[in-house]
């Protein structure tokens, strides 16, 4: 790719410039997307009462905008919509990818990758955008599977919110690689290295009314 | 188990029964702390200048304590020094068991065990429950651990501090079974059912410069 084709990076602000660490951190635009695409589950904080909250929850991506859903009825979906500034939220996906067991205690860790956005939902009001939204967050669990199975009807999208969060305060931060002892550790006589962790899929199960004769679809034992 | 040794669950309070699908939700200890111990990483909330931040970091459990830990330059661990009243705290915990394909669009899901806990986060500043947060922590990464690491010497403990959380205003939330989808979509012919996710370890990496006589602990080859 040529510098021109790049994708820019996402703004530093002083939200997402950590106070430590921070060579792990970063602001490429397609890093923090690879992130984003690696699972369909983030958590979601929102300020209620004056007091913290943090829910999971799925949530799609249509280039630079996230999206999350909900019942109208759920909580901090109502607060986004009676507010007509939106709702303030921190969105927070994060990988694991290895257990780092040091010599020494103190330098135990994890091998990770997140991505931390700030920043303001607003409810969807568009129904078209309503409509490519509730799609990205199928296609996030599965890629391809909103056109294979029926769209929500109208009652449906009636008691679906969606929230739109753009994404623009944003970081990523990672650790990879093996532990960080002291110099004066590497001759203790304890175990060190990473474990890793890994995550995948098992094979699917089908319903127990699905008809015998519809397959498995190829976007699925391709998983 | 006897009644009288069930331990009693948690209680319910306006923050901890949801107000949707209530049936999904729990205050029973004993399924609190299996979601807890299965996993070393939350996602810890707190409120800063009028704002959520969601960060994930490692926790471990003593009990009914949870205790977090971070440089004494981080800023969730420093506001909650300076207050002396402690730092008002959402700390969750999820596991993702599968994806749930229904036929409709609008039924897709995804089974879970969540554990959401409220609370003040309060800086440990005995000497003795730090050392034993500090263990915890360790071997809440891989049980067994601490007493197979170097402990943290002085300056460690000095550069370190450690959050304590009692586990009061706590829920779980339950997700499992099989897509739910509405009678009149029975027939509709698409694919349908679980994807199980799965999560594991790989075999563990051993250091660069380990000591190729110092052998893998059992409690890995175990994991």
């Amino acid at each position: 790719m040529t510098p021109s084709q790049a994708a820019p990076p996402y703004r530093a602000t002083d939200r997402t410039v950590p106070t430590r660490v921070r060579e792990r951190a970063s602001h490429d635009r397609e890093l923090v997307h690879s992130i984003l695409d690696e699972t369909s589950v983030c958590h979601l904080g929102f300020v209620r009462d004056g007091a913290p909250v943090v829910l999971p929850t799925l949530y799609g991506r249509v280039g630079d905008v996230l999206y999350v859903h909900g019942s109208t009825g759920s909580r901090p979906l109502r607060m986004a919509g009676q507010a007509d500034r939106g709702l303030e939220v921190c969105l927070t996906v994060t990988h694991v990818d290895g257990l780092v067991l040091a010599r020494s205690a103190f330098h135990h860790s994890i091998n990770y990758r997140s991505v931390v956005v700030h920043g303001t939902a607003r409810q969807v009001t568009d129904p078209e955008e309503k409509r490519t939204a509730l799609d990205a967050l199928v296609d996030h669990v599965v890629p391809g599977r909103s056109s294979d199975s029926r769209p929500a009807n109208a009652k449906e999208l009636a008691a679906t919110a969606v929230l739109r969060l753009d994404l623009d305060e944003v970081s990523a931060k990672v650790r990879t690689g093996g532990p960080g002892d002291d110099p004066e550790d590497l001759a203790l006589p304890y175990w060190t290295g990473v474990v890793p962790v890994v995550r995948g899929y098992g094979a699917p199960v089908a319903a127990d009314d699905l008809d015998p004769s519809v397959p498995l679809p190829a976007y699925l034992s391709a998983l």
